[in-house]
């Protein structure tokens, strides 16, 4: 069985990755228990490292990722991980990671908290870095990630939200901490204005891909490999990609079904299986896979520039990899 | 009737906080207007913007304020506002100067990501000041500051907590951002470490000061004046520094009087009035007021190095009103 991309990241980066996952325990410790202990259940559960891994990555390709990258890659994780915490106080999930979320087991008091200190924590460690650039990036992306995470509240059970109003809402909550976290690394290194767009780019393209996958994993997704519940997004009411294309091509009963579940919240049993249904009938998750495939496409043009390097080759693997997930 | 140091210092600096009054409005702005209407309702508001006046006061001792300390103090009350709306979302308050929390009023889900954006955004604001060492103040502020919510609230209710631990709450809580709010304008213009160390001094027990002084003022303020609901950290079960006394110099009956109210959540009518009574019977009150007396000279002591200046002589002035507000 071949290697996935993150794998193959994950191995070529040992360990750096092993030097960031040391960082990042060491510093979620504080001497209020509480905050080690509930940033330790999300973290420590695993999740994929994708970010941390992407700027890793992205520093490599142009320098040794040293101390001041590990710092960089904890922060990005950081972020991502307060970011997590307050969403599943704001989305009510019931899992993530395969487990029971954090509001659910600590409360959601200490999850807010916690998300708070992992952020500042996130400031600080790159402080440390000693680079206004880096601040300068992931600043930025932390107060567009909240403006996509308010549209999307905003959007919820919406069903006029078209899909480049949807495309808008995940480049923000989703693409911009991938753009930063792969634009970050070099930057802190010097890399010119050129490529950090580039990379940019690329952690855009990269992040829109990987969420429009993800949002067709949500109604087909084995639940096991998945690790999250899986219509988590159908039982809050996310107006997701495929769910536009089957309100586009659906008729007024589909529309009055839709409304009906994700406006009105008014779900029932059976109802999950109906929605799989229309979504199929209607290549909600074809035409999703069209469009996750153009942001891979633009993920990979956005890489040209860049000098030939293994992991350059290795990214446009894992723009493909992120639209071609097992479901 | 004589002015307040907190109106001489406005009117002194008012043409810095009309420039970061105005800097307050723009930069809350974003395209999502959910978080203009939510940050603008706490913020507009009104509160006493103490935290920008002391970053600016503290400023216009060594060097006229620019454009760059405007940013720096709204930076510092965006940190501050962000705090309110989430510890009104993990407290359960209903009122915040005079009005509705802004959670009972747009929902928990918008406080929580609006208080992250004003985050967010002060931490770009602060960015645009080019200082790193300014940054290094307020992101290990906002850490310290979480660390002190989250004892805090792990502090709730619990009879056992002890004056030291008490101060040890709020002046992470309260006191670390009067700290860095004080440090960071001279910092930012390159005043030495022993300057940017007395200021951080003394705004460390000038806010241990005022928070004293508040919780006094939550069992005997005039409500219209104090624009918090009477009482709101008894029904919260917060024990504070009062509380603290009545408790060590209260016999069991009282005891079980405050392990009901506080711990157990079990209050009922004529409570707060019983409550009231065991204060002032053990001086709870008085036993307060010195302890915030002691932390008013410990700031006035911290100033002590700095130049004369007019200025000087209001910060000093300022630990004295903490301490002696209306009641």
């Amino acid at each position: 069985m071949s290697v996935s991309p993150l794998e193959y990241l994950g191995d070529y980066l040992s360990s750096h990755m092993t030097a960031t996952n040391d960082l990042i325990l060491h510093r979620l410790q504080s001497p209020i228990d509480t905050i080690p202990d509930v940033a330790r259940y999300l973290i420590a559960a695993g999740g994929k490292r994708i970010r941390p891994l992407l700027t890793l990555a992205c520093t490599a390709m142009f320098q040794a990722p040293d101390a001041r990258a590990h710092k960089l890659a904890t922060a990005v994780e950081f972020i991502h991980s307060a970011t997590l915490l307050h969403d599943d106080v704001v989305d009510g999930s019931d899992l993530r990671r395969g487990r029971q979320v954090a509001n659910l087991v600590f409360g959601n008091k200490p999850a807010i908290l916690v998300g708070d200190f992992l952020f500042a924590r996130a400031f600080e460690l790159m402080v440390e870095t000693d680079s206004l650039r880096v601040l300068h990036l992931l600043s930025r992306a932390s107060a567009i990630i909240v403006e996509g995470e308010v549209a999307q509240l905003n959007a919820t059970g919406d069903d006029t939200t078209n899909i480049d109003q949807y495309i808008q809402i995940i480049g923000a909550k989703t693409a911009a901490l991938f753009a930063a976290a792969c634009a970050a690394g070099p930057a802190l290194y010097g890399a010119d204005r050129d490529t950090q767009d580039a990379l940019y780019a690329y952690g855009h393209h990269l992040g829109v891909a990987f969420q429009i996958a993800d949002d067709v994993l949500d109604y087909t997704a084995d639940m096991t490999a998945f690790g999250k519940q899986l219509g988590n997004d159908f039982y809050e009411g996310k107006i997701t990609a495929p769910v536009i294309y089957a309100l586009h091509y659906g008729g007024t009963t589909e529309r009055s079904f839709w409304a009906r579940c994700l406006s009105n919240h008014d779900i029932q049993d059976g109802d999950f299986d109906t929605a799989r249904g229309y979504l199929l009938q209607h290549d909600a998750f074809s035409r999703s896979h069209i469009l996750a495939e153009s942001h891979r496409d633009q993920a990979i043009a956005a890489l040209a520039p860049l000098p030939a390097h293994p992991l350059k080759d290795t990214l446009i693997d894992l723009a493909t990899f992120a639209v071609r997930r097992e479901r």
